[in-house]
């Protein structure tokens, strides 16, 4: 019996027949081997360049010692301290091996073949991924001054629509929506629709007028936040996020979840870095320093950028900018092409520290001079 | 705006609607908690008591250097190390988040509500989950010996059948298939049909007649393996596992993949224990030694049990067992009730230990005595 890939492929669902996977970044580990240079920097994934808190590894150190245990498949911990911080019921809380579990959870529990699933251009590539998985209709609304379109994306609503995700801000543009607009729009949603509000770059904005939708949870039931530890807390490669909405929402979700799809380390580091909020408070301080340093950067070498209140910034080099890509990989730093988000002439920048930032405004100044 | 979990539950997918997630054994913690003993033992999950190689543990240990940052997604590392080790291509792996995340791929990558998916009574809980999930039919071929009734299993095949579980050894049963006679059933499968044998006990098994399916791959395309670092192992806690397939099957599970679904810390540890051989064989002389002691034990105490391949073993105590649990667990011992497998009158007891045995031996002793 042989089978080509052509059989196999046919076997498989129409959604997943359809699905090119994610792109991830770079890691440095295949730049340099690829590209046979040493001492590159990455500020291509939105990581927290100063690491997790001390405690949370001091924590992740300690859950080593009964590593051949399975994780507690509730996370009665984890969930304890967040439902604390959050003042609300761990009943609402859903765990997720990231917040790209959160995610997925939310079309797989939610959404069927002739549901529609609402999001924005140029918003995170996971969205189309998991509507596509499921075989839905993605309905992709053109994005306004590079952000959501929130008028346009309520008209799109139709008895069809199950769900609508928005990324505030948006990854990868880092543009932002105000409270009073969202919370509007969350409020004009028919009860057959679900809004996840992916917030994985909550805790660098510093807007006054940014919303924290945890907040909202017991009045829109409707309403899934998603969070996660990835970001500011520095805790990527553990793999943890979580979602918080009505229990009546979180209950459908878990039940998509796998027992342990969390694992021990990432619920004692999690657990942890909650409490370090001088920790986060550093990353915050070193994000803004480090924004300057871009800003200052491109306004020096007249680049166009998109004004961000996440740890990233994209650049607009007005012609493809694969070139300028590969000219920055060859000089060893790893930054982030978007052409699949739709935006060719962009490169998105994680915010470094300040050694690497410089190191990226160098390498960036001798391109640009010498094109 | 308020909702009920009932309204909450319309709006979700058929297959979730009717799905109850998997029971996970207890905690030791939420033992001590709810029952107020301590240093209770656990001998509910089928985990290595022996913990992991001190090479994973160090490797872990390692690679906490490097958190804030996304794990490589495409697990170049460890799929190098399991590609040499097993003698096939790393396009035929696919890395799971333990190997319930391979198992949940084949539901979802192949599976759709029309479709059929066999598997035997009292196999492994996660089969009817992520058969439910995706909202297909569930065919439950009746058990013949306790084990898997291959006969019936293979006249249950028809035009809409899409995906065969077959557990070997079996969890909870510990009953195991012999190599001509699962050829032989996997050679009869028509295109159509993917089987799936789940060897997460692979390890433990020292029966002549055992087989090793990956060394089947080139010849049946349709064949996935599923394997996991949770069980001899000793890596429960870090959740990694995987599939091995043809390089086409693979292609279509990596598609459903999250792209960053196995976290750092696992790929690490995994990739060490690989090569700490002598780590295993330890782990299968401790289960050989601890299963004659428990043999033993049942045999004077009068006690049926079913002859297990795995790293557990199933006790009769021929009327309702959930006395018997609650009268182990008040003595702090956790055990593993299995009325949800079929299997009401029957524990599971997984390998401890000499001294963990003995303390669940003097135990049973005393209750079966007293009662």
């Amino acid at each position: 019996m042989t089978a080509t890939v052509a059989d196999i492929l046919r076997l498989a669902t129409p959604g997943v027949q359809g699905l090119s996977p994610y792109q991830p970044g770079k890691p440095i580990e295949e730049l340099e081997r690829e590209y046979g240079v040493t001492g590159a920097i990455k500020l291509a994934s939105n990581e927290n360049p100063l690491g997790p808190s001390p405690r949370a590894l001091a924590a992740a150190r300690a859950a080593l010692a009964d590593i051949h245990r399975y994780p507690d498949g509730n996370g009665f911990v984890l969930k304890s301290a967040l439902a604390r911080k959050h003042g609300i019921a761990p009943e609402c809380i859903t765990l997720g091996n990231g917040s790209n579990d959160i995610l997925e959870f939310l079309a797989r529990a939610f959404v069927l073949p002739e549901n529609e699933v609402i999001f924005s251009e140029h918003a995170f590539a996971v969205y189309p991924i998991v509507t596509r998985a499921v075989d839905a209709k993605a309905v992709v609304i053109p994005a306004k001054n590079w952000g959501h379109d929130l008028a346009a994306m309520r008209a799109a609503v139709n008895a069809r629509t199950r769900l609508v995700f928005i990324a505030n801000p948006n990854n990868p543009t880092g543009t932002w929506l105000k409270a009073d607009e969202l919370e509007a729009f969350i409020g004009a949603m028919p009860a057959h629709v679900l809004v996840a509000v992916d917030e994985a770059y909550f805790e660098y904005v510093e807007e006054r007028e940014y919303p924290n939708t945890i907040g909202w949870t017991a009045k829109y039931p409707n309403l899934v936040t998603a969070r996660t530890f990835s970001k500011a807390y520095g805790l990527a490669g553990l793999r943890v996020g979580y979602g918080v909405s009505s229990p009546a929402v979180a209950d459908v979700l878990n039940r998509v979840r796998q027992p342990f799809n969390v694992n021990s380390v990432a619920l004692a580091a999690a657990t942890a870095a909650l409490e370090d909020t001088a920790h986060v408070a550093r990353a915050v301080q070193t994000n803004r320093d480090g924004m300057g340093q871009l800003i200052e950067a491109f306004t020096e070498l007249g680049l166009e950028y998109i004004p961000s209140a996440g740890n990233f910034i994209c650049v607009d080099f007005k012609r493809p900018a694969a070139a300028m890509y590969e000219a920055l990989l060859r000089q060893g730093v790893i930054v982030r092409p978007i052409a699949n988000y739709g935006m060719p002439n962009h490169l998105r920048i994680t915010v470094g520290l300040p050694e690497e930032n410089r190191r990226f405004i160098e390498a960036l100044r001798k391109i640009v001079r010498d094109r």
